[in-house]
């Protein structure tokens, strides 16, 4: 008898309406599947309607306080699903994160998952029932609420279907599954069957919105098969396993707006002072993307490295602190940057694919401010007003609307 | 090292005004008595739009999903008031029913305490916090999130100062304490110094709603001071304690409106019979006020009784049906029928006291239609129309605005 588990975020249960749908939905897969746990998401705009509450009342709310807030908004979503549930005659019954024990470290607000204990959650689908989870949150050793931070309800859905062994987790959201690009600005983006979990690594950390970085992280490492599908149509969705599309070459074009770029310059070219630097920024929690040094000249060099926009405020003081520890020039800053990629399982093999990339942008007069490459990416940092223009013509340059 | 329980309704959390508002009374008392444990009800209104977003859902939701929804609007204050503690600089936590371990039993939104497992409590008070914890609701032993009903935070509040063995219970509400008549009606009511825990309960059975029966039933059984304040002013209030008013005599005029009179024709008198009719009644869920039988006449009786006006299209059929299995006449049943009571302590020891109340009614030409009486209380059934009339003359009749 196979466990499905399936996970709908807050859009999908943002009204009465909404809720009753996915209910149906919920039953559909329970006749057919006879196992299923559901995992929710506060209603679309609670979270940010209770954080605004707390915001009224402090500038500086605590991190346990504002986990013990929080909760609360997933609370209400299983509570009423499980309703809409019952009135269509199928048994269920709601847990909260504490409940099932998903039990966490302590760093509220971006808490880790340690482990679940599935007790509970077995004996009620034993009963016949389907057992809806609220998503987003744990119970910490030290018995207190605690959050898991964004995307927290995909990481708990991966998290369930690891403990239950679950045959497939599928991620129900606002879009049709996974695409070759935006489909807000490449009007002729195509769905994607099947990507691999390496190349939705990439898509999810260079922007693409669907799923969220750990959770695929995690739906890796124990080899749990991601389904992306729509609340909203009865389309297959894009399914994210081991192996990605058969053929290697690009798969997908994606962007992240709103990046700022920062450049250290004239720094001492020696061991050490990277990691100082870097370090430093560290400390601040502000995570880093691209980073490129550039050559050393009489021992000096430039190094740039761009960063989330909205961390450039708390990132100056910082940064200017450890430049004059390091006997930097100065320290120059721009915000406006996108950096836009192309991804693909096994893209290097193909040569020259970032040169066909790099004279595609050329051709369209967009300066790349900076590059970086992995396995299966390049990216380019560009100015922001340019991401449309950018993200079209490379889709169409690699081909993705066959 | 006195502790203190403080309770603070909904209308005192309504919003960040009022929440900070409280926070600062918490902290002023904190600053003179040292330790304090502060129960607070959900934000005024979240309660009924938690309701109305189940019954959009569902006519008949789960009481189980009701109490796991419900649940929500409490969290949402004990984190708020905790962060308006903090930036007042005072060290303060929050705990839900769940995490303090208020024990109750199964019964889903009417659930009675049992336990509560004060270790936690205790461990943050000697860290100098204040502690903040969720009225209402509890957890069951098969560990599903329960609320204790109407006035339930009360009753948490009431339990924790006895479970603490705390120097008293502070109940602050939006009223300045226990008046002898609705300060609405009778504009000269006064406020109540010192009442008894039997004239509040009859004050509270009779309908007045500043704080809950049940509440009031466990602190006379474990001897809690309580002390009825408003949150928006520093007027002293007043305490319920063993010993009431030092005189005896009337203390108060109280009323209930809304109440509905059945009277069953011509039941035979024989043993049994009221019994039948009123378990038929009870299983209904349905709770019967006042009950009057005429006398016997050729081995026939009318039987008349109250209930909530609410609960008068339930009740009916119940009642046609054992009305036919007891071969009685017939029913008529009545709305718009209110009961007047006066309330003191040794009210019996003062002869006249009863004929002094139906000649001011008849006085002022108000018909009664039912009597009942207890040791502390004489209630009269009248029309609904005549209440502010009959409230306002016994107050003077009983010389309570002096």
């Amino acid at each position: 008898m196979p466990l499905i588990v399936q996970k709908y975020g807050g859009s999908s249960v943002a009204d009465a309406k909404k809720i009753k749908n996915v209910a149906r939905r919920i039953l559909k897969t329970k006749k057919r599947e006879n196992r299923v746990v559901v995992v929710v998401s506060a209603p679309g705009g609670t979270t940010d309607r209770l954080l605004s509450s707390a915001y009224e009342i402090t500038a500086h709310p605590s991190e346990r306080e504002v986990d013990m807030l929080l909760a609360t908004g997933e609370q209400i979503s299983i509570s009423l699903l499980t309703m809409a549930l019952h009135s269509l005659g199928c048994p269920a019954i709601s847990f909260t994160g504490p409940q099932v024990r998903i039990l966490t470290d302590m760093a509220h607000t971006k808490a880790r998952i340690l482990s679940i204990d599935t007790k509970r959650i077995k004996a009620e689908l034993k009963k016949g029932k389907v057992v809806i989870v609220a998503g987003f949150q744990g119970i910490s050793q030290e018995e207190d609420i605690t959050t898991l931070g964004r995307g927290g309800s995909d990481t708990t859905a991966v998290a369930l279907a690891i403990s239950l062994k679950a045959a497939s987790c599928e991620i129900y959201t606002d879009v049709e599954g996974i695409y070759t690009a935006d489909p807000r600005i490449v009007s002729f983006a195509k769905r994607l069957k099947k990507i691999s979990y390496d190349e939705m690594l990439e898509l999810s950390s260079l922007g693409a919105k669907v799923t969220q970085l750990r959770s695929v992280e995690l739906a890796k490492r124990y080899n749990v098969r991601l389904h992306v599908r729509s609340t909203f149509s009865n389309k297959e969705g894009t399914m994210i396993t081991e192996k990605g599309l058969e053929a290697p070459g690009v798969s997908g074009v994606t962007y992240d707006k709103d990046q700022a770029k920062i450049t250290i310059q004239s720094v001492p070219d020696r061991p050490g002072i990277a990691s100082a630097i870097f370090n430093k920024i560290a400390k601040e929690n502000i995570n880093v993307d691209m980073i490129i040094q550039s050559a050393s000249l009489k021992g000096l060099t430039d190094l740039s490295f761009t960063i989330a926009g909205t961390d450039l405020k708390k990132a100056l003081p910082a940064i200017k602190v450890i430049t004059k520890r390091i006997k930097a020039k100065g320290v120059t800053s721009s915000k406006g940057v996108a950096k836009v990629s192309i991804v693909g399982v096994g893209m290097r093999s193909y040569p020259g694919v970032a040169a066909r990339m790099f004279s595609c942008l050329a051709k369209e007069r967009i300066n790349i401010e900076m590059i970086s490459t992995s396995e299966i990416k390049i990216s380019c940092a560009i100015d922001e007003k340019n991401v449309r223009k950018a993200v079209k013509s490379l889709h169409r340059e690699f081909g993705l609307e066959k």
